[in-house]
């Protein structure tokens, strides 16, 4: 399993970035092979990490054409700044 | 370089709680090589992601007796759940 960090600063967010967000974690488990979707965000600051099985279901979600738009709204409009880290998952515990 | 991926719900935190992460932050990249520490918390859920170089140094911080009391504390009260993954990161890209 594959894990995508992305860790961002906020610059400004409005309702087309919650609506995008919505859509994007619908078309990524819907159609692209997403597992499981987590984000969390206290203030600027936002972490949100999705699951996959391989680095191909990753490297074509990252060219689905909607979401090719909504990272340039990222880039341009409701971001300061962000990373994209690809971690391979060698050990999972869910604990208690 | 590897990530260890903890996220959790959280049941009850205190002052302890807050002293007691300070004081693991500081140990983990004073002492035990931890390179990075990022940790956001919204609501009750909290995702924190440190940064390490090897499972070497991952082991030896796990093993760590004030860590060990700050991980029972973790799961005896103030965690409701937790999880731990530990990953290794294959691409990282910071952009803008």
């Amino acid at each position: 399993m594959f894990a995508v960090i992305f860790k961002a600063q906020i610059a400004q967010i409005d309702d087309e970035y919650f609506k995008t967000a919505s859509r994007m974690q619908e078309l990524a488990m819907g159609q692209y092979g997403c597992k499981d979707f987590v984000s969390v965000t206290e203030g600027d600051n936002e972490i949100s990490i999705s699951y996959w099985e391989n680095m191909e279901q990753i490297s074509a979600w990252k060219r689905n054409p909607e979401h090719m738009i909504a990272q340039e709204m990222g880039k341009t409009k409701w971001y300061a700044s962000y990373s994209v880290e690809i971690a391979d998952i060698v050990y999972s515990n869910n604990e208690k």
